[in-house]
């Protein structure tokens, strides 16, 4: 707005959102790519000049997690592996729409080392710092999208999610994440990490910004949000009862039952709802995602193990073994057990959940302890984004009030009947009058 | 036609079909339904009686593979390993559309154990016999549809097709064989080969019942062959050049080659074309398929290994060693090859070609000699028809011009511009005049 009223020229925004990424202190950011970012500012700026508006993102500045190909860069995915990667050739796909709706692309962002951990913590440049308190996690794999997006850097950045990444480092970050449904968009360009699971997905400030990304990166008209009701009336939203549900962190279980007061206060019907098969079908996701990673890397495995990160290359390294037969069954059961979710659940509209069952923990930490009990951290950060992976709906979280004035807590709004803008309408809802 | 016109009763027909089946020499029948389907025949008249027709396949006697449900009979699936099966609760689907358009279902019929091989001489019932020379194998799996279909003993027949086991058999057999395109007929209810593979088709006697029978399974309306062109005159017809798809008998080659002189002559183009990456496409079905049958039978396969068929057990235990990451790479290079290939035949209507390398080769016979060379006989009877399970393209396999008058050989028509109404009405245009 303050861009399209020329209050503010692209030309300024992204020297102020460089000069932000410049003085970052969440080594959130890998690359910047200000020579080009300022030489498209100024056409956007001339453009605008002369009447052409390309819409909402005309001149808006974006990141782009470094897993994701930006052209004339190198995609790094946060791995000496890639240390020396060519500069892409070609931006992806998503990438190319935002640009095409007049995005800047102003700077590659940290990610956990291929993807492949809920942390950001984990990366060839060091770990990614959470914007609320230094010593924390980010959460990842999006660690840097989140962390500039939360430090007030960046008004949107892109990721991806594989079982957590978009969502949970928003969650961590106190920022907006969403994960489309499976295969809306194409995941060309983006260095794989599960590609029966990988999703690719944007993180912004608030739900508005979110919003027009959504309707920019799916190629909507952008009317979606006017023609349909604004609000949240009559939506049914299902509570899940199961324990595997149940967040570890007293905060997170508040935030989510003031999202639900306030939208039964708008008039949404709540509504309990028991999901049996989850542990089950959760429980096909390590063994999927280990499968489709471990063949991603064997070759460097073999030939070059000490460019790995070496929590990186234990965790991949036992899927050598693993039988083929352990892969099908799992994509079988996934198949079977999805089909069974969505039974249970089939006449919501959406789902609400907690998005972690924690909120930061300190960098580092492979344990925390929760009531007296060490808990491991990881499983903690992946086991409710996870099975929205695993059944392909579309997912987001949004910050959650938080009763004691502390870290940021996620709440997860999951489209059962509706679709992204539907869950977007939803988390719209809960924003803070 | 006959039926409609009531010149012949559908209790009559059932009546010949039914003792044409009981005294079968194939060994195609694995159980007779005759009680119910004369009960259904006589509903069937009296429905006609007053003048309720159902459509083309009114009164029509049907077999179904024995790998697909039909209520109230087990599903054996060639193996002692099901011989005390329970009888199935419900129809498979595609049973139930037969069913629906008036079809009367009279027999379950002999498949090659499991469907796991081509040639319809593996299964706890003994070899399928070549209605044109008993000491010959129908080919398979589906070898019973395609040996009661190719003696004559019934207008239709259901098969399934992983690799090769609705066309090969409907080659061997001189019947119509089609295989649809992946996913268009559900898979349900009927007993799984390879989950990314499987494919039910059906078996006709000539290309026109293939084509009702196609009209009543895909729910289409019936009238698709009126509305588009009958003909092929300016059909793009093209004929592979890479060595992998050469037949290894003359006469299976002559007989492509008249197909293709016989549609030239009615106004298609011929193109050559060459598909380099058909050797390394191809190489990945045996680990597919492999992987996702082992991942079925492994529990069966450590519980009662001797139920198994001696060759079947054989081939399914050296999966159990087999890595995930075989298969997850497999399927990579299968979805990467699959666009390669569409790619390179992408200005084409249909491809023309043989349905196999050989005719139909002795009962029991491992190797066959060619031209003083020992050959291994399945690889034969999969390779041309295997790389369109892997792509998922629609193909039928119609019986050629056999020039000396020896046994059947198939002529393919694969879909690539066209769907399986085109392919149907190509495969037409070679009926002989």
């Amino acid at each position: 707005m303050a861009l399209r009223s020329r209050q503010l020229s692209a030309t300024e925004h992204v020297r102020n959102v460089l000069d932000r990424l410049a003085a970052d202190t969440c080594n959130a950011v890998i690359a910047l790519d200000a020579e080009r970012a300022l030489a498209a500012a100024a056409e956007r700026d001339a453009e605008l000049a002369r009447g052409d508006w390309r819409g909402p993102l005309h001149g808006v500045a974006v990141g782009v997690k470094d897993l994701i190909d930006v052209v004339g860069l190198p995609t790094r995915a946060g791995s000496d592996v890639l240390a020396d990667a060519p500069p892409a050739t070609a931006d992806a796909p998503v990438v190319a729409r935002l640009r095409e709706a007049g995005a800047l692309i102003v700077a590659k962002l940290h990610t956990h080392e291929f993807a492949y951990g809920p942390t950001g913590d984990v990366a060839a440049t060091g770990p990614a710092r959470n914007p609320h308190d230094p010593s924390r996690i980010t959460g990842g794999s999006s660690s840097g999208s989140a962390a500039a997006v939360g430090a007030g850097h960046l008004p949107l950045a892109l990721g991806t999610d594989t079982g957590a990444s978009v969502r949970t480092p928003a969650a961590l970050c106190g920022v907006v994440g969403l994960k489309p449904a499976f295969g809306v968009l194409p995941t060309d360009g983006s260095f794989p990490l599960s590609e029966s699971l990988d999703h690719i997905g944007v993180l912004a400030p608030d739900v508005h910004a979110a919003s027009v990304a959504w309707d920019v990166l799916s190629r909507a008209d952008g009317t979606g949000g006017g023609i349909q009701a604004p609000g949240v009336n009559g939506v049914r939203v299902g509570l899940l009862t199961d324990e595997y549900w149940r967040a570890l962190d007293p905060a997170i279980t508040k935030a989510v039952e003031a999202a639900a007061a306030r939208l039964q206060a708008r008039g949404a019907q709540l509504q309990e709802v028991s999901t049996p098969m989850i542990d089950e079908l959760a429980a096909t996701y390590p063994v999927i995602v280990g499968a489709e990673a471990y063949a991603t890397h064997a070759q460097w495995l073999a030939e070059r193990p000490e460019d790995y990160q070496p929590i990186t290359r234990e965790r991949l390294l036992p899927f050598a073994d693993q039988p083929a037969r352990a892969y099908v069954d799992a994509m079988r059961t996934r198949r079977r057990l999805t089909a069974a979710f969505r039974a249970a659940v089939a006449d919501l509209d959406v789902l609400l959940l907690p998005t972690t069952r924690l909120r930061a923990t300190p960098i580092g930490a492979a344990e925390v302890e929760v009531g007296g009990i060490d808990v491991a951290v990881r499983p903690q950060l992946l086991a409710l984004t996870l099975p929205f992976n695993l059944t392909g709906w579309p997912a987001a979280s949004v910050p959650g009030e938080v009763a004691d004035g502390g870290l940021p807590a996620g709440v997860q709004i999951v489209g059962v009947r509706l679709e992204e803008r539907g869950v977007l309408r939803v988390a719209g809802a809960l924003a803070r009058d």
